[in-house]
């Protein structure tokens, strides 16, 4: 009884209980991963029919004949990262993953024999192995084929499938000596071996339980499986059901962001679904409402144009066509049968070869396709989805667009200081855009393809992003772990037919200075167009100096404001904190009431972004790359509004997408900004904005009420009109030309 | 018998006897200019069949019922170019020209009533006009409509067929006061009224002669048919067909560049097929060995990926897709039925309202597209095609590849100083560089839209380009006339199954400087590649300074040299010629005998360039944008090799496109050059160069002899081996591991 004694909630009590005793009962058949027996059979029929599934195994079957036509190496582990025993023990794995299921569709035993042939290769290599030369003692546990655990780990999700796939093919003594000396001590080594990382409530610990569980499923475990789901000690302290309930909201939002939420997605996806074709009765997919099943359609949400918004260290051309959100669509589309899902498989155009992958293959084969639904939503973060949010704004008046506001976690060690940022997008482009990551992936030259350097001098800081910086020094002055434990708070999110708005705060990024931002992506269906709204507000308890960069993609068009540009010498804008990689290239202090500067994007549209300073700010024009001896950044531009000596500031702002620039068909269509007006001011809780633009004028007004729960309808007095407000945002013509 | 006694060639006499006393006996029949009577019957049945020519007038159709609707608006002319009634009156005559074809189509009244009206109305107006009140005196004819007569005559090529088309439609009276009010005085205005204009040679005067000529058909004027054709004396020295004769050379290039090609053809087309319609004995489109056509094919050939070459003042997003070629390729398909031209019709997805323009749907229509042949070719320029050559060199080894070389003629105004400059491409992307244009075409906030003061003071200046500049003047120092007075000579070309390569010289750019360049884009089949080989020699009768720019599109990714960055402080390089607009952002000085320089394309492949420095060169490296007080360049990045105190440099270089950057999938291959090893020698005429790349040995041999005549096979030692060169390149395997 000892395996149920952490169990405590009477109801997963129950569940368990049953789950167990029917494990125990069960006959190991083959395959029963991922790939059932019952996939096969469909599988094997559907490759001799024309069509997308039967074109992906071909392809694939004609890469694996080219590779098993090659010796088999499996190289005395030696090299770290990158170098030749690692790269070739990774290409293993996916080729005894291939071969395994050309073996079983095309069920010629050769595909079988090459996958079983480098089994005793590592079988007999396996049990001489110390743990890897190159490992690091102190930052993780080692493995024995690779220097760290993590992709040892990899190689038993991949390897132990295609043992699963090609056992009907091996001799009793074959199975005798692939499991005895390879694949049981292998899983030992990843579960009783280093309880410090199977245990872990972090994406290392999901391959480690996900490999180690699979490998009970296949050689009839139970236990195994009981300590992948619940901790070595099954206390379920740690195991796939904790990182299911820790690693993810309750919307499936995981917190390094989309570039990492995609990667951790692939054990998940594959252990549930294996979970779910052994113990159908452990409702995986349903647990916790399904986040799991949330967590890759987040994924998706966490999308523009194809790529992932780049938040924290990402690299900008990931997007919804990687492998990893590939499995994850195929499985959920199997699931859920969600023709929204096929039109995301379409944009990705790969067939993965199971069972589910035959099920996407034929739907879109017969173009069953149905747009898939993008929306404007806020992801609350954290485990419990209130440690602040990552929101999306959309909107498909006058082309698509999407806004996102951070007013998010900080995201582990990948996250950068950027509480309360923005990006902004535009006709499939970046307009306001955020650096990403420093990073040329794999690029030798590029030290080591790792992390720049300035990843951290840089991309990390505050300056980098679109929010304010005091003093010129980043959020939690650069500390990860106060960033960890901080998070800004979402004050609201609302969506309806004007618009979306949210707000959110956080009074921990300084000390003593509180930072609210209220953004809005606001419909003009008169005008065919939305606004981006940004009202900014900083309370401080004594003065400072306010930074708020805008870092934009395109060419500088105009001002409407002397810009004093340097155009003889340029020198860094500061010291540290990131200002010693921007040059200054000019500025400029309107006078005037508003201030613009508009650029064009290579979509061929133009932006502005007025900005109501009533003389207050100076405008300081940047461009990424000073201090930078190895040409490793990008040379972006951007512009920082910077006020000085101040307690309090606004920093209000309207950003108007406008006009076409057509030079192949020789026109340009509004080429200024019509923004005339913009004022501000509060009733009560109501913000409102009253907007001049394209000679119209519009109020735009948003109930800031904390309490959600007491929102109701309202009615308010401007310029002697009354007017209700329903929710929180609406808008409102006051003078429709 | 006065208007043939021009005609002094015996052959062009009787050809032209038999025009004139067959024009003189013609009636006049309506439409009879680009589009007939019989293209009107087939057309008309083609609309109610589903299609591409179906959809292509419901479209229009769609469009004109639109306008229509509106009230016909013909304003006094009153403003410049961009102004408003400027736009409107451009407006009207595409209008009348569009709602004249949907009347031949329809054969609803309605269409040809609304151009009717709008024809009275001009007609009503037009006598009592002065000239234009924005005329320019000193530069330009003015028009009445429009400041300039330019678009004066572009009024009239529109006009003149819009009336054709609705011809039919006007009483006896209308056609009266149209006639007598409007059409003829405005043709004689543009004719007779401004002789420098209609008789120059000269785009302007191809669009006059268009218009008037067009309107002799119409009118029944062969008399001004004659006078388009051979200027308004008769005498041959002007008109049209002196502008076929110097405006282009005899394959066609047009001496401006593609940018302005695509522009000129407009008029040379429209009144081509008119012409050929109302008197097909002209032959027009074999005048001078097929030149017309063969314009139109060049302006095609002058493209990559869609997208003219963007030598000269050019606005780089220009391309095959403009629809001045649309017309071109719709008139050469419909004279040729070349099933290529459809491969660019199908990349132009437009189709023309016309008889060839129905030809081209509904080949398309039935997939009848055969893939157009881009080519490798030496186009002579000057209208003798001896004033040296624009040369395009393609492979298709390792990728759609294409190298630009330009020893051509200056190209009068819109010129750039750029003699023997190169330009090279390779999977769809610009990687070496050229700067094109400084201009943002239209946006009234960049210098109201004109070539800005940055084209003249950057943009046009030699170190703009990738050519060597001496002394750190430009070529010419600047002066266009002495420019279009002196080409440099083409010294050889040929392509053949090793490659491509060009020769071009010239000793006047400098006094007592000769610049000698060779170039050639060479197969490497066995690495499944290319390789771009340039030596440039320059000798001169004392020592300078020698600066060779590469302006390359991508990210710095390595040098094998110590690159001293200026990290705290950039300063202009220099202080005129474009060098004051130049950042200097580092440099280095390699001791070694090779030097490379690697970046990183948006294509995602890597290129390096090795140079054979032998320890003489330095490198600076450069950005654009100094003394840029308005941000009006694009901030692009160079280096530029230099030597000093030089009477004699080679300067030798290897371009070498290699690997790929996958961050999406995660993968990065080959991302250093492998080239490591490059030496130059000579065996008399002969150039050899051996390449070392990838562990293979390789020699390319090229043949200098001058005299192509005396060119034949040729065998020469090399390593203790014999090798025989037949032609001008070949490449040996030395060494095939």
């Amino acid at each position: 009884m000892h395996c149920l004694a952490h169990l405590i909630n009477p109801k997963l009590l129950l569940t368990s209980l049953f789950a167990v005793l029917l494990s125990c009962s069960v006959h190991a058949a083959h395959p029963n991963l991922v790939i059932t027996d019952n996939d096969v059979q469909s599988m094997r029929q559907a490759i001799d029919v024309q069509g997308r599934f039967s074109s992906a195994y071909h392809g694939l079957k004609k890469q694996v004949d080219q590779q098993i036509a090659q010796p088999i190496t499996v190289p005395i582990p030696k090299d770290g990262g990158g170098g030749y025993t690692h790269e070739r023990h990774k290409k293993n794995y996916q080729l005894m993953y291939n071969a395994g299921i050309i073996y079983q569709l095309s069920q010629d035993k050769q595909y079988a024999h090459f996958v079983r042939d480098m089994l005793l290769q590592y079988a007999e290599m396996y049990p001489e192995l110390d743990v890897h030369p190159k490992r690091k003692v102190k930052s993780q546990n080692p493995g024995k084929l690779f220097w760290q655990s993590l992709n040892e780990a990899v190689w038993l999700v991949y390897t132990i499938q295609a043992y699963d796939l090609i056992h009907d093919a091996l001799s009793a003594s074959e199975v005798e000596q692939i499991e005895q000396q390879l694949l049981r001590p292998f899983a030992l080594f990843l579960s009783e071996g280093q309880p410090s990382t199977f245990n872990k409530v972090h994406n290392h610990g999901t391959w480690a339980t996900a490999g180690v569980g699979m490998a009970g499923y296949v050689l009839n475990e139970p236990e195994w499986v009981e300590k992948a789901l619940y901790d070595l000690d099954k206390s379920g302290k740690g195991g796939f059901l904790k990182q299911l309930d820790e690693l993810f909201s309750p919307q499936g939002y995981y917190n390094e962001g989309p570039y990492y939420q995609r990667y951790a997605l692939m054990p998940f996806v594959t252990f549930g679904k294996a979970i779910n074709n052994n113990e159908p009765q452990r409702n995986i997919f349903e647990y916790r409402d399904g986040v799991l099943l949330k967590a890759i359609d987040t994924t998706i949400q966490l999308s523009y144009n194809g790529l992932f918004f780049p938040i924290n260290d990402a690299i900008k051309s990931k997007g919804i066509d990687t492998i990893e959100l590939v499995h994850g669509v195929t499985v959920a589309y199997g699931l859920t049968g969600d023709p929204g899902y096929l039109d995301i498989a379409q944009k990705q155009d790969q067939i993965i070869l199971s069972g589910d992958g035959l099920k996407v293959a034929q739907a879109l084969d017969k173009n069953a396709a149905q747009p898939y639904q993008f929306k404007s939503v806020a992801f609350g973060d954290g485990n419990d989805g209130k440690q602040g949010a990552l929101v999306i704004m959309r909107s498909q008046v006058g082309g698509d667009q999407a806004l996102l506001f951070k007013p998010a976690g900080q995201g582990l060690g990948h996250g950068h200081f950027d509480k309360l940022t923005w990006q902004y997008y535009d006709h499939g482009n970046e307009i306001v855009s955020d650096y990403g990551a420093a990073r040329f992936l794999n690029v030798e030259a590029k030290y080591g393809g790792r992390y720049l350097p300035e990843n951290g001098s840089y991309a990390k800081q505050t300056v980098a992003h679109n929010t304010v910086v005091v003093d010129e020094i980043s959020h939690f002055d650069g500390n990860v772990d106060l960033g960890n434990a901080n998070a800004p708070t979402l004050n609201y999110f609302e969506t309806n037919q004007y618009g979306t708005v949210a707000s959110g705060e956080i009074h921990t990024a300084y000390q003593g200075v509180e930072l609210k931002r209220m953004l809005a992506l606001v419909n003009l269906p008169e005008l065919e167009s939305t606004i981006a709204l940004d009202v900014f507000d900083i309370r401080a308890d004594r003065q400072h100096q306010l930074d708020l960069p805008l870092h934009y993609q395109g060419q500088l068009i105009e001002t409407n404001f002397a810009l004093m540009a340097n155009t003889k010498q340029l020198s860094a804008l500061g010291e540290k904190n990131g200002y010693q990689h921007l040059w200054l290239k000019g500025q400029g202090k309107p006078e005037q009431e508003l201030a613009k500067v508009s650029w064009l994007n290579d979509n061929g549209r133009f932006y502005t972004q007025t900005s109501l300073v009533n003389g207050n700010e100076t405008f300081l024009f940047t461009q990424i790359g000073a201090n930078d001896p190895n040409f490793n950044l990008r040379n972006e531009q951007g512009f920082i509004r910077r006020v000085a000596n101040k307690k309090h500031h606004q920093f209000i702002s309207v950003l108007e997408p406008h006009g076409e620039y057509n030079p192949s068909k020789e026109y340009t269509l509004d080429a200024s900004s019509k923004v005339t007006g913009i004022e501000y001011s509060e009733q009560g809780d109501l913000a409102l904005i009253r907007l001049v633009i394209a000679d119209r004028e519009f109020l735009i007004a948003i109930n800031q009420l904390p309490d959600a729960e007491s929102l109701q309808s309202r009615t308010f007095n401007y310029q002697n009109k009354t007017l209700t407000l329903n929710g929180r945002l609406a808008v409102y013509v006051l003078n429709n030309q």
